[in-house]
């Protein structure tokens, strides 16, 4: 061990290999105050592809009156097709569709995997989506159902899935219901959200625990933690322990602010890598150039990184 | 829950009850660029006892040249010496002692409980305390007698228990045999330091049982993260796992830098009350008491709070 490389220290029961799902360019940047140019955002993906990232969600098609950052989706997409990958294919990144025209837009552009935007509670889904708690399922049952037969993976983020701002407490068996449902209706992940991020280390054990309870295989959960609170990576560690193998994060802390709270916080994907490399878990991941991308893109975007790993080694 | 609280979800085996021993006012401000006044530094030692910290660590007795930022020590005992502390008293108060003239004055000032500050490693030793690995006992050892002869308590801080910047790794066992010499000599408790913040959650595992087959009983044990890496709520997770019920914290992140990379970066404690809470473990800390006291003092130092939890709710 040295000061860029953790010291291998394994521990009985954790999973092996984990997946680390890189949300940097579509829920960091969604995030982040600064619009970036499409030639940059590209050279993120390529680079995070190159870092060993074996998943990069590269954009959302979302209206871009709500998400002007990501506005340029498809000229994002087709700036990649004109681009060397190296061994990845543009059309294995996953894209966020919030609607059956975000589908559309999606398998124009040969997408093979797709993601939904779902809620835990009732006063998120009325707010983010304009619908109910149950009417959630009547808008994405069409987009998963169509994207299915056509062939297309779908990811299902799921929100809220802790506390929520108006709510408070969210109960674990609401969270499993309005997940179970969404795998019923196609979807063949669930990421689950500490949107606030007021989980803590038992809370989440017990998330997990009722899902597997509930017959959900570990391989259809991922977590996706922020660190609001400064619990993401001790969550994620609790979550080890139950055996969760994927984890989402954003490159660099990227969408979080490194000055003030930030109601954002993504897990950073050094810090979360640091971590899992230290319990001797493969990801395939080199942490280097990943680090070395994230000094880069924080130098782009004229603010430190708001990761730790990248603060101490870059 | 609300977003000011978190929801309680224990798990088997944890502890019940932690001590969260708290090293703002020492180890925190000892990093501050800004020098506080020591009316200042009184009112935050008497505020986190207040706030129901059961140990504050108050001042050093270091020689000014090396430390300017707590040349005020005796001054600031005497301050608090006029002030209501409610439950506490002011000689509880931990100092760190460095030497024997560190001790005659903790003893001339009625301290009760006096911290040394030891090493793991042999270039940490010889830059720190000018001494070798072995000769640090040496030094150690009329300063812990005369001590314990005096009726004090004795806590021995180890650094570099997990890597050191010049050394790399350090082995568990070297951890275990400089620790158990500190304990042979007299000291009560050891706090060992992550001091660069490289380690993680297994290895910390790995560190704690060492010391447990090697005889070492958990309550002697506390632990002392950094989170230069991110890592160390995380470490205190782990740590928690394997029965450890004493953890070094400060408040509002103390210490440590919110803009940029920081080689000290305490390990905040509202944000490691915020897991022990989350996880049903009683401290016996107010943390809406803990934070306000973060949040006046953040103001008064005039720039942000590096706990994730003081900007979350401050």
């Amino acid at each position: 061990m040295n000061r860029t490389t953790p010291s291998s220290y394994p521990v009985a029961g954790y999973p092996d290999r984990v997946t680390v799902y890189e949300v940097g360019p579509r829920d960091g940047l969604q995030n982040e105050a600064a619009l970036v140019p499409t030639e940059v955002k590209a050279e993120l993906v390529a680079r995070l592809l190159a870092a060993g990232l074996p998943v990069v969600e590269a954009t959302s098609f979302v209206h871009p009156r709500w998400v002007p950052q990501l506005a340029d989706a498809e000229d994002l997409l087709r700036t990649l097709d004109g681009m060397d990958l190296h061994h990845a294919d543009r059309r294995d990144l996953p894209v966020l569709v919030p609607n059956e025209r975000g589908l559309d837009r999606a398998l124009e552009l040969g997408c093979r995997h797709v993601a939904i935007f779902g809620s835990a509670t009732e006063t998120f889904a009325q707010r983010n989506l304009n619908r109910g708690l149950e009417d959630q399922f009547t808008m994405f049952e069409p987009v998963v159902a169509r994207a299915r037969q056509q062939g297309l993976d779908v990811r299902a983020y799921v929100s809220m899935c802790f506390g929520d701002p108006w709510e408070g407490a969210v109960p674990v068996e609401q969270v499993v219901r309005v997940g179970t449902r969404l795998l019923d209706l196609g979807a063949g992940q669930l990421s689950l959200g500490d949107t606030i991020g007021v989980g803590t280390a038992g809370h989440v054990r017990a998330l997990v625990r009722a899902f597997t309870e509930a017959g959900v295989p570990l391989d259809r959960l991922a977590l996706h933690f922020h660190d609001t609170y400064g619990q993401a990576l001790a969550n994620a560690e609790a979550a080890l322990g139950e055996g969760v193998t994927t984890f989402d994060a954003s490159a660099g802390g990227l969408g979080g602010c490194p000055y003030a709270h930030s109601a954002t916080g993504n897990l950073a994907t050094e810090d979360l890598v640091w971590m899992l490399h230290g319990l001797g878990i493969e990801t395939g991941v080199d942490l280097d150039a990943l680090v070395a991308t994230s000094t880069w893109l924080a130098g782009r975007l004229g603010r430190p990184s708001p990761s730790a790993v990248v603060r101490a080694l870059g």
